[in-house]
């Protein structure tokens, strides 16, 4: 399917890998403790982190030899997932935190709790989906510029 | 869980469910757009619309009394989404578009072909991950403050 919504999910779309990758956002970089936090099967931790490292958006790297032990951090292809992830959180806070947001961000420039606003790239005004018209990009095939 | 994140992925982290969500704001409606469009399995899409119209993403109102017909619109709550969406395109483009963006956004207001900055809700700078630090917030629980 020629559509960036779907190769995202193709990505990060199976149930738990957001979750890692949010743990991952919060400094989590052990199987041990990813797999504490999750409360999940080893198994299907294994499956979800080696998904994500074939998809480039998470890196193991050995910490240790004797036994051989990894660690697993964002790349910079993950760490692009953090518009992603917040929007998430953002709409999570907004439509299911009946006692408030459980995490707040701070922006460390301005000092503030603050929040993400979706601005226009070119313009800078607020982007809101009734502000927008989807329009076939370079990308569209010629039978699916309108599945996209 | 105690997390937004986590409450979001109740709602459409399903597979599928964020196409469905996608192809609504494309502005379809009707089941058997969604069919087709999807491929996927009648009984898979009726499960998901169902459990988005039972979470407050999507609204189905009879067009049709003999035979019954529903339209599936999204509702506020589903609009809110576009962020979450938006953010997957852009990810998608970035990473995983090899021949340009099958899909583009014209911001109305200001006319040009476009993308979405985040930026922070109180200075107005753009905001990315390494700009903020994860705090407790209000709906942290006493013992899941470090699991958000």
């Amino acid at each position: 399917m020629t559509c960036s919504v779907a190769q995202c999910l193709e990505v990060v779309g199976e149930w738990w890998s957001m979750l890692i990758v949010r743990d991952a956002f919060l400094g989590v970089t052990r199987f041990d403790q990813f797999q504490a936090r999750l409360g999940i099967s080893r198994n299907v931790l294994q499956q979800r982190l080696s998904h994500l490292v074939d998809h480039g958006v998470m890196v193991k790297t050995a910490y240790s030899q004797h036994p051989v032990r990894y660690d697993y951090r964002l790349t910079d292809n993950g760490l692009d997932l953090w518009p992603v992830l917040n929007a998430m959180r953002q709409w999570g806070d907004a439509h299911a935190a009946p006692h408030g947001p459980p995490l707040q961000i701070r922006h460390r420039q301005c000092g503030q709790l603050t929040h993400a606003v979706q601005t226009c790239g070119y313009c800078g005004q607020p982007l809101r989906a009734a502000d927008v018209v989807a329009v076939p990009g370079p990308g569209a095939g010629p039978v699916q510029s309108g599945s996209s």
